[in-house]
């Protein structure tokens, strides 16, 4: 059967001309992309957001980040092809509904993805905001041509962006890939209430390392109780002593619990990113502890290349993915 | 584009007449099954296996087997369409090779697939065990009708066979699924040596459920150190206290497995199979275990319904499509 011949011309014409929007929202920050449909970044735009954000003033946020991106680009609404967003929480994608969300308080079921169309009026998309960076580093990062990969997030929370089989992994519930629940040997075993952090996650998430160097400190009446994550695993690799155990029973416990991953999923690289996740020092210190867990396959970890963009690459992914998908219909 | 008229009146051609093989090699016993191209048993066969048993030994198992088959359902050699094969051990089914197991000695990259279809001559697919029970359970077991599920199989070791988005899981090394290395608060946390059983099967497999009972029988100079996992199970329900003791400890390492796969698979089933996985006095107590552990979703137990049968089903399973791709070729 002969195509008609514009299509053999062109086969990705729809993405000739046009923009589209990715945007991360973050659980302290919003931030929007525009990117051409040949996904290259041509503007930014960062806002922040709060704790009580509701969905409705997070939309008319990214509106007028939207609003100012075209202003500051010079580029006309009407060249906008679809948008891309990341939510912090359980996100079913296909139904376009933000199930649950421990960070944004008040975010139950909420229907995203036709706000988002209402407010925007482009085509829109979203997916959980780890899944998306996940997506990112598919696309263009640290896990270009891999078809089985695990991206893990430490920050504020954990959580695990889980490729199999070349498709992302979502689960019967959207839930698949919320491994700041799991419990390994040096988590708390006791049942997590909802809203609550998982058990990995309020041991090892940015908040968790925290209160690990603030119990040490306590009992020692020092001044230090301030630092970061990130600033602990630098005063270990100085040698400070309880600053070093922080790090060893972080490294410890993500070892087990990329072990644990390992052995279910046996994917080709772990990633590791968030703000703590992308710490060279914790990297080191867990492949050390890795080494010795070969059996029955030897995990491979790296960091994230994407840095903090793999979400809004991710996003872009996604909006040129349905940009593709409304010309095709 | 017209197709041949043949195909148009029966697209199921290749299947009308015929026989397939389905194999389960066990850690103690082989099993050969006959069946129609619809899929129905005619016949089983079944013989001992050793630990010792070398990749020669086994395949001239299989093909005695096979000839008894034969001449028991009469049915001549000609009507064989292809043979399905399920290994203990980490198997790789594209190239058709068992890659390591701990079960049988000696088995290292084996070309079992090959060396199958040189012996039976006639075309074979291989596949790990547990994997080949989960594809059972998913054609005519207790995971109809789903696309992401997990069958867990407890025996004489540890593994799952499980299916996201519809698909077998099978990792970037075959080696996904190995859940018998998961190292949760229970389990030791040393390295495992190659070849050696992963820490959660050490400690709640029927080896270790039976290492656990003995401990405790030791310190007290009791008679009964000979009981199996059932029996010490069966104990625990009539309310002996150290065979409860037992029970609940197994239950509640389970039950951290099942919940740590569950945060990163979001599966809508879990199915329990294996000589000890298919204990209802197991299931009950781990589901008890398992109520308070809700979020962020509740993981759901069921015992496997085709019980020993699941690896033959799955390897008649996998030869009807193996005979299915080689008739399409």
């Amino acid at each position: 059967m002969a195509r008609p011949s514009n299509a053999l011309k062109s086969p990705r014409r729809p993405r000739a001309g046009g923009y589209v929007i990715g945007v991360d929202i973050g659980a302290s920050n919003l931030r929007v992309a525009l990117a051409t449909m040949k996904g290259s970044l041509v503007g930014k735009w960062r806002a922040s957001t709060k704790e009580s954000a509701s969905p409705d003033v997070v939309i008319q946020q990214i509106r007028a980040g939207v609003d100012e991106l075209l202003a500051q680009c010079s580029v006309r609404r009407e060249c906008l092809r679809a948008i891309g967003v990341g939510a912090p929480g359980v996100t079913d994608a296909s139904s376009g509904v933000v199930i649950a969300t421990s960070y944004l308080r008040g975010w139950k079921n909420v229907p995203l993805r036709d706000s988002l169309e209402s407010a925007v009026g482009i085509p829109a998309a979203i997916e959980n905001d780890v899944k998306l960076a996940a997506i990112g580093e598919h696309w263009c990062g640290a896990a270009w041509g891999l078809s089985d990969f695990v991206f893990i997030a430490i920050g504020t929370g954990i959580a695990a962006g889980i490729f199999v089989n070349g498709q992302l992994l979502r689960g019967g519930g959207a839930a698949a890939g919320e491994v700041g629940y799991l419990i390994v040997p040096g988590t708390s075993e006791v049942p997590v209430k909802p809203g609550a952090a998982g058990s990995l996650e309020s041991t090892i998430s940015g908040e968790g390392i925290r209160a690990q160097w603030q119990r040490l400190q306590k009992n020692k009446n020092a001044a230090a109780t301030t630092l970061d994550a990130t600033e602990i695993f630098e005063l270990a690799r100085r040698g400070n002593r309880d600053a070093t155990d922080v790090l060893q029973r972080t490294a410890r416990i993500l070892a087990y619990a990329v072990y644990n991953l390992s052995v279910v999923l046996n994917p080709a690289l772990f990633i590791l990113g968030g703000g703590v996740g992308r710490s060279r020092v914790l990297l080191a210190e867990t492949q050390s502890i890795l080494k010795q867990y070969a059996e029955p396959s030897k995990p491979r970890l790296a960091l994230s290349t994407l840095g903090e963009d793999a979400q809004l690459l991710g996003g872009i992914r996604l909006a040129l993915d349905r940009a593709d998908a409304g010309a095709a219909r």
